[in-house]
């Protein structure tokens, strides 16, 4: 089918460009000797995982237990949760994860640790653990070297858990330091630290800066977006993901109406002005989103467009864009190759 | 089950309240002789769409064919899709659907109606039309009373199509002058219009003074939320919609971690200041959402919560709480009755 005759609003990934990003991510990683650990809450579909795999990646980052599950179910054998992961109904699906996949999770505090060793020594199962380290981002995470140091000796003391290292999220200017750190006051207890993996796609082409990483997670490299084209991450001409929608109304000479809102493009502003660039009116603004209608204001826009015209929306962020679609079409010059169901889109945690 | 024993993040329905919420609506509109038309996109429930009908409600409203599609199947009767449907695989459907139902859609422009028209007469069907005016919401619709008043007359000519009377959202200020003169010139073409359809929760319990309308479209009303509560709508103890959450971090004195982001509660803020309110820490402030991390500030909080704690919150923006959910659990008395697929999340349009 020929992208033109796609009902809208419907999500498309061009492959040529996906590939694309695949591989330089993958190219760049290596160069570095950095692990490439992918992030699937981008795409949520099973053959973007395999693909990223096949590239070269060590494995999968999930960010929750249903992502996981799904993934695994698809045949991916290496996945991280950098999640603290509570309660008995998650602890008995992620030993049931822990029995298939090589898997591993993180912690920042003992509570989580002392649950997980509970459930995993009575399974007679080991869990690789990592210590979540707030290196700046002021999210989760342990809050200084101590802590991360102390954290690891209580997970390494802990049966049926091991040491499995550091996470943190995203990377920053605070991360080297603090893991340098971290691993002197471990040493000293003879421990040693094997993986650092950080993450993010707007720092992702300066992971080769840290020399304390061993690994990264990005995420929306493969499809990019309006908030990792203002982070420099991501060229306009690189956009593997679009959503194609229909201009419904046209109430006024400024105002047009697309058939995409907050249920087609989420209401993520992530620090941006407007809901999404159009690409044929990079002057228009998406200015506010209704839950099925997004309204545009074309008033600095030279030629407006009319009632029934289709106009393409790089969104900005791809990942909750995803999660609110059902399918997407996979297309090579203009041509649907394969449309591939959002498998993991709203998994539960 | 009981609703402590429910994994998290969980959104709970108490059908106490929804159904004290479904009657209090529909007493209200019965009193003051309005047609009461509920907005399933809130709840995206059949079951929850028969209850507001045996209740009283004359049909119900769509916000898009898949909803409609999904709501047919369910055996509800009479659907109204206040939309510019355009395009011909959404023409297909729409006949389709009005084969099965009593259908009403809107149009705002001739280019709609035209398209309509084609398709319907050459199916030998008939489609009542309104037309959705802008009486001051800037969203969608005719401009003035002499544009509704001419559109009106254009749909009337169309074959394939009958004039449906007149659409507007939200109700304001504006709408019954804008109505008594679109009504004053189509008298004058020997028009009578008979149906004139409002919308909105924050309005709602001022549908009565507003003489010109004949029907009124609530979809929040049945589960309360910050920004209903805001505009005076619903009240705190009447709120049956609600999220359990767990804390799964507590990095530092202040911030506490809960495991719902923004694919728990989406993004939107709808003029509020935060992402939601936890009932057990009403001075607390959830600040930011990530993904599957919701980041609240308990500083002004006398006693904290502690990690693997379960706290309760109301979201901003219910129906786009909804339309990331799997499913909705409907309890009474903190006992689980019935677990509802939310079938009609995430729908096409």
């Amino acid at each position: 089918m020929d992208i033109h005759q796609l009902d809208t609003p419907a999500a498309v990934v061009d492959l040529d460009k996906l590939e694309a990003a695949i591989q330089k991510c993958q190219n760049y990683l290596d160069r570095y000797g950095l692990d490439n650990r992918p992030h699937i809450k981008t795409h949520k579909i099973p053959d973007i995982a395999h693909m990223q795999i096949k590239a070269g990646a060590v494995g999968i980052t999930c960010q929750k237990l249903g992502e996981a599950e799904i993934m695994a179910q698809a045949g991916i054998q290496d996945i991280f949760i950098p999640y603290n992961i509570i309660g008995p109904a998650k602890l008995e699906r992620l030993m049931d994860l822990a029995r298939r996949v090589r898997l591993s999770v993180t912690v920042d505090n003992e509570f989580v640790a002392r649950n997980l060793s509970t459930a995993f020594r009575s399974a007679k199962l080991t869990l690789p653990v990592l210590v979540e380290c707030d290196t700046g981002g002021k999210r989760c995470g342990v809050q200084s070297p101590q802590a991360a140091a102390e954290m690891a000796r209580f997970i390494q003391r802990r049966p049926g858990l091991v040491f499995g290292g550091f996470m943190t999220y995203p990377n920053n200017d605070g991360l080297d330091l603090f893991m340098r750190e971290s691993k002197r006051l471990l040493a000293k207890a003879g421990i040693s630290v094997e993986r650092v993996s950080g993450g993010g796609t707007s720092c992702l082409w300066q992971a080769h800066t840290h020399p304390e990483l061993t690994e990264h997670r990005a995420g929306m490299y493969i499809f990019g977006d309006r908030s990792t084209m203002k982070a420099g991450a991501v060229q306009l001409e690189d956009c593997s993901f679009k959503v194609i929608t229909t201009v419904v109304s046209r109430p006024t000479d400024e105002r047009g109406i697309l058939d995409g809102g907050s249920k087609t493009f989420s209401s993520d502003l992530v620090g941006l002005e407007g809901y999404g660039m159009i690409l044929e009116y990079p002057d228009a603004r998406i200015y506010s989103l209704m839950e099925e209608h997004g309204l545009a204001d074309f008033s600095m826009c030279r030629n407006k467009p009319g009632i029934g015209e289709r106009v393409t929306v790089i969104p900005n962020h791809c990942c909750a864009v995803t999660n609110l679609f059902t399918q997407v079409y996979a297309v090579r010059k203009d041509q649907v190759e394969v449309t591939w169901p959002v498998t993991a889109r709203g998994a539960i945690q």
